[in-house]
């Protein structure tokens, strides 16, 4: 016999785990849907060239890759972006710009297992490829919004910051090949705090004059602990930054008209502006953002993304700026079940016909009130052995299930079913098929 | 630069067949749900030693298997069943029984690329685990009736056969011992014929008694091209079973139990009794049946399955019998693509609205519109540069869109939309939302 085990880092998704699941990516994919985006699927093997790129030796290491049949060198793919980049460029001619789609997925990646992270886990991708305008930036984060009000995980917050207003202040204080380092190292803010950052900026050999002249733009001070800024000090701060940079900053002009656009439509409380959101050393080149539930900002950010020059360069001389963002599924599943809204029930069934006879005439009359009900929109199973009542209800029970219905011969007799809440232990007699979809309805 | 390529024998999905593919997933979704069965998920990677089990030679060649980083021998799964029974093994105290799941996943196999053969594809199985009942042979076989009629592929016809009758005619023709050999001539009948089938079985020794008697108690002659019994024929064969096989043959009461059943719900027709479907060497042991849509039978069979007595015997001690089948996805999108029902489509896209300006107050005014759209149900997407009118038109043309909104200057000042059907060139001036949205719906 062989021993049943999946390989480490890697699990099986239960129905207790996968209803939810599938629940949150059908909200999401009805909310992306309302916004013009449209789905598209990639496969899973690409070769090792396409995926690794300039690669990174991150990536390498983690990446699964083997010679196929044909010796082709191969791999599975560990994100959705790049197989987007290769997917766009070879498509460029059949597709309609902007492009906007998106892509749910498993991704692998062979990193050292810890709590929470897996080998196989699921990507969320929306992107909109094609256009530098703002207005697309504006719908991603709209996009993001009405996706947090569909899945209804708790108060959230999105953080939005645009990575050329660090460019443009670096060049201000004539530090502009700094860049990289000073990008990398405010990235660690939250972590490490406003201090600590000062001294990692001074090791790179920025002078103390410089560091403050950079934090004073940039709003960071060692008295916050959180550097977002909401409702009047996001125009405080942009009002700010345009003595500083000048009225005619585009990065700025666009901050501004997203937050007033969020001011008009009286959604600005969802949105913060924070001058600490740097996305680390992702490829970013414009605007930027992370968001967290409130009452869990500890299982970090849910939604990330932000606006790329590019995506296309590795494979195609066409250039395809574009903006994108990636719901975290599998943290966002973790999360709400933290917060105990998971049913943690193994099935999507509404009601289970008991099975007191196994006659042709009486399974009929179970089979066609089955199809009655499920005509009616209900899930509807059948016990289809004869068992003892005790053990009927004890599967339904195990089973997370709530309403079962019971017609012995003097029922069927009549065309009635009693119907039992389990949960509750209420039972009624003798009722129609009518009236127990109307109860079972009423009460969902 | 690398040249952006799919691997020979993959594919992408473009939104054009990614769109009518999760429509048909999401219906059978419903279906399955509404019949009780849970979603469930499993890696794509496993071990080797349990994806090949008992080792095929066929499998085995097609496997994509390699060693990870920690030198474990993993594969890429090659179809659903296998991960489902170390599943079922594996989670055995967890689970219900009868366990209803179902699984709709890619798989992969490296075998020679041949049209409409794919190296990566989707499988749709559902499966009841852990029921003997000829109740759950009838379930399965309602969930695919109710299948078919929500994809609405056109008229259809489920043929159903019983490999235990083989069995219990070799019984009394005291030849069980060539079960194997006979199985899978017959099973070639529709590609060589009767005479060739006959002509085979002679080949292994049998004589030509023995054949004739076979073929006529399976009610195969050489005059027939369908094999198939419908309506009355049905029973009549049933009938003639219980003469020569004994009234208290059960697999020949367990298809009369079905087919009774079939015809009191009034759904006979949609069903026909196949002595001559066998579904060749897969390991079934009761029921089996194979699927086509009438219309496109050369496609083949659109859904299959069958009864097996025990599912895990490779992983655990327990004993888990079962009834399954399987949608044939991508053979169902190929099929109702030759029918020209798909609409071709890049978007799910209801309404364009038309960018006239990009002053702030427009923007806001087209982002307004487009949410309370959306809150109605609308699929709406903005244009985000203002362009030249006439390429407005052409990108909303090339997508496939119906509907463009167009709101200028005095528009916007009265809350009000052109709305313009590419379709058909009929433009209806200064609508409100309502009137927009009342227009769109009652078309779709």
């Amino acid at each position: 016999m062989i021993e049943p085990r999946v390989l480490k880092g890697f699990r099986d998704c239960l129905p207790q785990t996968m209803i939810p699941k599938k629940e949150i990516i059908y909200k999401l994919e009805k909310i992306f849907e309302s916004f013009g985006f449209a789905p598209i699927d990639t496969p899973a093997l690409e070769y090792t060239e396409i995926l690794l790129g300039k690669g990174s030796g991150e990536t390498d290491k983690q990446i699964y890759r083997f010679l196929d049949h044909g010796n082709r060198d191969i791999a599975l793919r560990f994100d959705l972006t790049v197989p987007l980049a290769r997917f766009v460029s070879e498509h460029y001619s059949e597709l309609v710009f902007p492009f906007k789609r998106y892509h749910i997925a498993p991704v692998w990646r062979g990193e050292n297992t810890q709590k929470g992270r897996y080998r196989e886990f699921y990507q969320c991708d929306f992107d909109i490829l094609g256009s530098s305008s703002v207005n697309a930036d504006l719908e991603i984060l709209l996009t993001i919004k009405n996706g947090f009000d569909a899945i209804n995980a708790g108060d959230y917050i999105i953080n939005i910051n645009n990575r050329k207003i660090l460019n443009l202040i670096l060049e201000k204080n004539k530090i502009e090949d700094r860049y990289k380092d000073i990008l990398r190292i405010i990235d660690k803010i939250y972590k490490i705090g406003y201090l600590k950052v000062c001294e990692e900026l001074e090791q790179t050999g920025l002078t103390k004059e410089k560091i403050k002249s950079v934090m004073d733009f940039l709003n960071l001070d060692e008295y916050s602990t959180n550097f977002a800024l909401s409702g009047k000090e996001i125009f405080n701060f942009i009002d700010k930054l345009k003595i500083n940079l000048g009225e005619e900053a585009n990065p700025v002009l666009e901050l501004e008209f997203i937050f007033k656009a969020f001011e008009k439509m009286g959604i600005l409380e969802r949105f913060a502006l924070n001058p600490a959101i740097t996305r680390g050393l992702d490829y970013y080149t414009g605007i930027v953002f992370e968001s967290f539930i409130l009452d869990r900002v500890g299982f970090g950010s849910v939604c990330s993304g932000g606006r790329y020059d590019n995506l296309t360069g590795l494979y195609s001389k066409n250039v395809v700026p574009g903006v994108g963002a990636s719901f975290g599924l599998d943290r966002l599943l973790a999360l709400i079940e933290d917060k105990g809204k998971i049913k943690n029930s193994q099935t999507k069934t509404d009601l289970l016909i008991f099975n007191l006879s196994e006659e042709f005439e009486s399974i009929l009359f179970y089979q066609e009130a089955a199809r009655f009900f499920r005509e009616n929109g209900l899930n509807v199973e059948i016990n289809y052995e004869k068992q003892k009542f005790v053990n009927q209800f004890k599967n339904a029970e195990r089973k997370g299930l709530e309403y079962v219905a019971i017609a012995g011969e003097e029922e069927i007799k009549n065309n009635k079913f009693n119907l039992k809440n389990i949960k509750t232990g209420v039972e009624q007699k003798f009722l129609t098929k009518e009236q127990i979809i109307n109860i079972i309805k009423g009460i969902r």
